[in-house]
């Protein structure tokens, strides 16, 4: 008989682990939270309005439609046993019990507020299609604000953009907003300038883009400076309110920027299944919650489970889309074979974009920056969400926001606006879920 | 000095005032609760995947860039004086009075649920961005349910759709939920077959598009049917609630159909602006709240406002995109003339669309139905939204979609699953506004 194999998430890692499967003669179930395969690196340009949320979020349903030995459950896992190897997934009331001879866990990571998880509110992260619809709204909703507001303070506030954090994430959004306000809004309002923006990088350490080396790092400040964001190093934020931000820099001097929108693109958290997992398994995990695996990416004293890409703690490996696809392959290659093989990570490269024909890329021993980098990051973007049937219009949708500086994707709506607050104030799981239960008979 | 124009609303009527005034010495105030220009008739496309919100609401402030005697304010209107001739208009706290000489009201209407407003929290209308990504997530949501229920009576309640009203709107997407099941998702799913889905259209009349006459209603019913649809005339909703709907026949007969995705697509609503206005300057409005105006669209004792679009009421002028645009430039071609002359509408015709290849036009005394119908629509639609630069776009997206009987927007996200009842559960004015204050200097 097939073996079963259950896949927990469908990020990079659970969809790239189904997909290597296919010639398998397996039983894959891959539950997800989540109805779509995330392209998560481009998130950003959803929340700045190059992109619609389908390009980058595919049905995991869809793209795996021919696969026969798959099967897609959308749900949120509530169970782990790993004794006698159950999982259960819930959806709105509806439970449902999947055993497993292989589990691969591949449930991805949150933002991180480092213990000030009130700073959510006002500083949403850029980890979901929600998070990046409601920067969209928020963004774009701020220089609206400012266009009606004639007191000059808080017109200021509202056109101040603080973005945390100077990863690839950090960067790309800080940019995207700069190129917003000086080119695509440009001509759209008539009582402020949006070019008059304040987009401001916060950085707790002394480098933009840390894991790029200090030359890239160099140059992504220097274009990031050039765009006319404020790059702020050796500064942390040791407050988030409505208002604004507070801010502390090495010398241990404190001040405010009185700041409207504000982004958190600064550290990751493990899912809460990190957690369930690793206390059942006597598993270790690291500050980011983490679980620490073992070479071949399964967990000790469980050969037959493999987490994998954010969730996953080995050798210092960053949290990166290839991590988390490689990982995901190696673990589908080890159930194929039935053999366990340490995993050996082969770093392509990474590559982040600052603006329209700016980036950097460090790919092996090459360093590049400006317009090859960016014609590279382009090539190789396109490349990889070719296979999820969206790249024409993608591609499109890229080629008119690069050629006339538009953003055609801008909609704000009041569930953007309002919807993480308002969620927040009823409990997570509002609304309850309607009662399954058998009714009269229609007549 | 240049007479000052405020327009209230940002749909076919507003916008097209807007654009008629572009070359007069006016200085135009165009006050609209959303930033979007929202292209509703082909809302029904968002809402069930087709194309993504920004190809049919672009930013209005983008499409009027240009026109350096327009500015674009977004707010919703609180007050009008008719007698001081001020709108007052808020955005989350900030107040804005606008003086004017001419004032073009064209809010538009809502839906409307006869009497019944609970129904809306279980059956959503069509009629904003917000609306279209909700039913989205609900309908494709529904399938994702169906997956995970082993239960058969629950099963079949998730993959039963009711759509209520069959006019344009709930033809179109009785139509296309009913592709989607056939076509689109026939192989996504493993536990349940989508084709196996229940979409029933319940109208009151005793026909399928009323206002495009008995046979081409006939043949709408007969492609319907053809789809799968199941067609009940004549008969009413009497109740719905979170398990189904009720409905009663034409002989009083009364059951229950069970089914957890229902939309609703009978009947609209004036805006409430209607009334104020109607209430000051002493109009009549009729049953839909319509503001009953003067032959030249002017109210009574007041040839300086103007009333277009959905909120007016005049010679049983249908609710659709020609009347609020023809409307909206013979507003704005007597404010240019100051001569006031009785609106003439020309029919261009009517048409809806039923599924792929397939719909009815009624063009002057030319019926159309089936691929030609169609083709004209394709034509026609593609032909207006030129101009607001999502043709390309739109176009790819509709010929991969009809191509492939693909969707490439089917995301479903939190927000749009429970945003709704959340933000209604906390008032409709949450979060409340941050103070609009001065703040103690940056330091």
């Amino acid at each position: 008989m097939a073996k079963k194999v259950v896949i927990i998430g469908s990020g990079f890692g659970g969809l790239f682990a189904a997909q290597a499967l296919r010639r398998e003669d397996v039983e894959i179930t891959l539950i997800s939270k989540t109805s779509h395969h995330l392209f998560q690196p481009l998130l950003y340009q959803v929340a700045t309005g190059i992109l619609s949320e389908g390009v980058i979020a595919p049905s995991t349903r869809e793209v795996l439609r021919r696969q026969r030995n798959a099967r897609v459950i959308l749900g949120e896992v509530t169970e782990l046993d790993l004794t006698s190897r159950k999982v259960t997934s819930q959806l709105r009331g509806a439970t449902t019990v999947f055993d497993y001879d292989h589990l691969i866990v591949a449930a991805g990571a949150g933002q991180s507020y480092f213990g000030n998880d009130h700073f959510d509110a006002f500083a949403p992260g850029l980890k979901t299609v929600d998070d990046a619809l409601e920067l969209r709204g928020r963004i774009f909703g701020a220089f609206e604000m400012a266009e009606v507001i004639s007191e000059p303070r808080e017109r200021n506030r509202q056109l101040t953009f603080v973005v945390v954090g100077a990863g690839p994430t950090g960067v790309e959004v800080a940019g995207q907003i700069a190129e917003l306000s000086r080119v695509t809004l440009r001509r759209d309002f008539r009582s402020v300038d949006p070019g008059d923006a304040r987009v401001v990088l916060v950085e707790g350490s002394s480098q933009v883009l840390g894991a790029f080396g200090q030359r890239l790092g160099g140059k992504a400040k220097h274009e990031l400076r050039k765009l006319g964001v404020e790059v702020l190093l050796s500064t942390k934020v040791v407050d988030v309110d409505v208002m604004g931000v507070e801010l502390e820099d090495a010398g241990g001097n404190r001040w405010r920027i009185e700041s409207a929108c504000k982004i958190w693109a600064a550290g990751v958290q493990a899912a809460p299944l990190a957690k369930v997992l690793a206390d059942q398994a006597g598993a270790e995990t690291d500050r980011a919650g983490r679980i620490k695996v073992l070479p071949d990416l399964t967990i000790p004293g469980h050969p037959e489970v493999f987490v994998v890409g954010d969730m996953m703690a080995l050798d210092q490996l960053p949290g990166v889309a290839q991590v988390a696809i490689q990982g995901g392959q190696h673990a589908a290659k080890q159930i194929a074979t039935g053999e366990h093989t340490p995993f050996k990570y082969f770093d392509k490269g990474s590559m982040a974009t600052i603006a329209r024909f700016s980036a950097v890329a460090s790919i092996g021993k090459v360093r590049l920056s400006g317009y090859p980098a960016w014609a590279a990051w382009l090539f190789i973007h396109l490349l990889y969400i070719i296979g999820f049937k969206s790249q024409i219009t993608a591609l499109l949708h890229w080629l008119i926001a690069f050629l006339t500086s538009g953003r055609s994707e801008r909609t704000i709506t009041r569930q953007q606006i309002a919807a993480r607050l308002a969620l927040r104030a009823v409990g997570e799981n509002y609304p309850p879920p309607a009662p399954i239960r058998t009714q009269p008979k229609d007549k």
